[in-house]
């Protein structure tokens, strides 16, 4: 399939979309494009310019379809179900498995792995945790590809070659840690520290 | 003071800083602006670019000096230490202090506040937690402006008001929620959810 989106469009579709399933659900029709660039603190003429994308346009006087913006927007960015895996079922770990179970996504966890054998055979939220040196055995058994990396920064240097050799392709890394990974590796940082030190610049004038 | 970056700026200043001071304390006193932006994924033309602004050129044998580097960005990203407050003292909540606290930030959580009752009176990570009705007096007290939001999505609606009202300018929202703030609040949204449909649309193509 085509992934010829730049990395922020497809942030910003899946952001649209789920604010337009909320607007489903309830049993709202239409929805201006002003109307999701002012929720989402997003440029009017960048919503249009992603909603161009999709090939669809709106009514002049009720709007897009939510709808058919919905499945746009799906046809668009979802791939075929991927297997996704934890690794590290700490506490951050376990809230993670806990927010996707309580968010119905589309996308879910499937297996958990650790090292501390305190951890391994306990399950959360339904998913059975693991040792890591069965991981890269599932990973080839189940086709997986995306691991979410919820581990101590002193680990990294262990377990990423792991992650790799089994050929994860895609890591939503939580650590604060860079990984070196090779071009075909996508890896998304979601890193506490710069993302306050951004917050503290901005409120602070 | 002036905050005239651009977020994603800060953002990699504040990353590049990060890698600095490993390169610090293995006693590495130079660096190549290519060796930042191989080991960032940033481009070597972005980096120089970013260096540019802090003023500071690098030797063409040598490279940057890691500690000057530091001290440069240091001057234009900081502020004055702020006082930040976690809002939802569950799982991920307390991950997020013990990561703060392991990590050694410059920025840390100095109270936590929730509104059940069972968290009420308790600590975490040598962090006490309060009522939720008691926030608007500790933010005045202490002149609080940061919060990071680590509460359920239901409870959204009912907890945001009262950190405006608190007086916050500044939120990093862990709930999948968009929060509808004044132009004056900066929102930083971390949701998983987005992350992962991004990620899977680049490691299934």
């Amino acid at each position: 399939m085509e992934n010829d989106l730049p990395g922020n469009t497809v942030v910003r579709l899946s952001q649209y979309r789920r604010l337009l399933e909320k607007y489903k659900y309830l049993d709202e029709p239409y929805i201006f494009s002003h109307d999701l660039a002012r929720m989402l603190d997003v440029k009017a003429v960048q919503v249009r310019h992603d909603l161009m994308l999709l090939g669809i346009s709106g009514d002049r006087r009720k709007g897009y379809s939510v709808t058919a913006l919905i499945d746009k927007i799906s046809e668009k960015i979802d791939r075929p179900e991927q297997n996704i895996i934890l690794v590290g079922l700490g506490r951050l770990g376990m809230s993670l498995v806990k927010y996707l179970k309580d968010s119905n996504a589309r996308l879910d966890v499937a297996a958990a792995f650790d090292i501390d054998p305190a951890k391994i055979n306990h399950s959360c939220e339904g998913i059975s945790c693991s040792s890591i040196t069965n991981l890269p055995d599932y990973v080839r058994q189940h086709d997986t590809t995306i691991a979410i990396l919820a581990i101590p920064p002193e680990d990294v240097n262990d377990i990423l070659p792991i992650l790799l050799d089994a050929g994860i392709k895609g890591i939503l890394n939580y650590t604060s840690e860079h990984l070196a990974v090779p071009d075909n590796v996508f890896v998304r940082n979601v890193d506490m520290l710069t993302f306050l030190e951004e917050i503290a610049y901005f409120t602070n004038s």
